[in-house]
């Protein structure tokens, strides 16, 4: 097996994302199944059910069992930031992942206090994870929402007309 | 061969401040091959070699060929930004790549003027790509090394020492 190493963020971000947004605008309702929203974006629904699950649980949807069953917002979208999505979906660790390699070859023969701070580089490299992760923090899905709903304002009876069809 | 989707930075990311940093250190005196850089970090050579190649398409290293070639830095470490060494082994694409879903299922039958913007999602995530790319390219290896050099004094000493046993 070749591992890809590809600093990309997993394509259920994008799919959550619409997917949340999706919700909001069809209401609370009742709860909209995996088949459902997976044909809203013509999307895999064994793949897509799985980046919903992780929603659920990380308190962004509920998820109700059943023939009638499916998923709905646990929270209104002004409480979901895009941080809270992408960190459902991809999981807490950080974009550079510091494997500390000074300590090995030359530095293997140096005493382990020099080790104790952290690696300089790695340090260097949180600073910009965390202006990524505030930036991401400082924006919740209804700041979204309300974008699209601006530029395109009839989006939300387009999407409730179309689940209605069922 | 499988892509895994993981939004981690290539491990050569570290690889390559790591050995821009000891080139620095060492002076600029004789090129140093991917071999002794390899063996300075306990590294498999081939692997470090790709990530050593792309910083010299990327103007950030010159190499040498033959015996006694290696690798010298193409420039000072105050020119070199974390961002640099990030796209050079990266290269270009940003972690959020927007597959333009909302144009499929219920956008299918949406009239084509309402997809001429972006998508609210990509440039809200975009704004976060975008604080993290000036983050990184706020710091020159330079300020990392001012931090190593003042955290740990003798550093530039014993990687000098190391690499003159040859």
């Amino acid at each position: 097996m070749e591992v890809i190493w590809d600093m990309r963020l997993n394509e259920g971000v994008e799919w959550a994302m619409h997917c949340c947004l999706t919700l909001a605008w069809l209401g609370d309702e009742e709860p909209i199944s995996t088949a459902r929203l997976a044909a809203g974006y013509e999307l895999p629904p064994p793949y897509l059910n799985k980046q919903l699950q992780a929603l659920v649980k990380a308190g962004i949807m509920t998820s109700t069992p059943g023939v009638r069953g499916g998923f709905r917002l646990a929270q209104p979208l002004a409480k979901i930031t895009l941080l809270d999505v992408v960190m459902a979906i991809e999981g807490p660790a950080e974009a550079f992942h510091c494997t500390d390699i000074r300590e090995r070859g030359v530095g293997a023969e140096k005493a382990a206090w020099q080790f104790r701070t952290p690696c300089a580089i790695s340090t260097a490299m949180r600073t910009a994870e965390v202006a990524w992760r505030r930036a991401l923090a400082a924006q919740t899905l209804a700041d979204v929402q309300a974008v699209v709903d601006r530029r395109i304002p009839h989006q939300g009876d387009v999407i409730r007309r179309w689940y209605a069809q069922g």
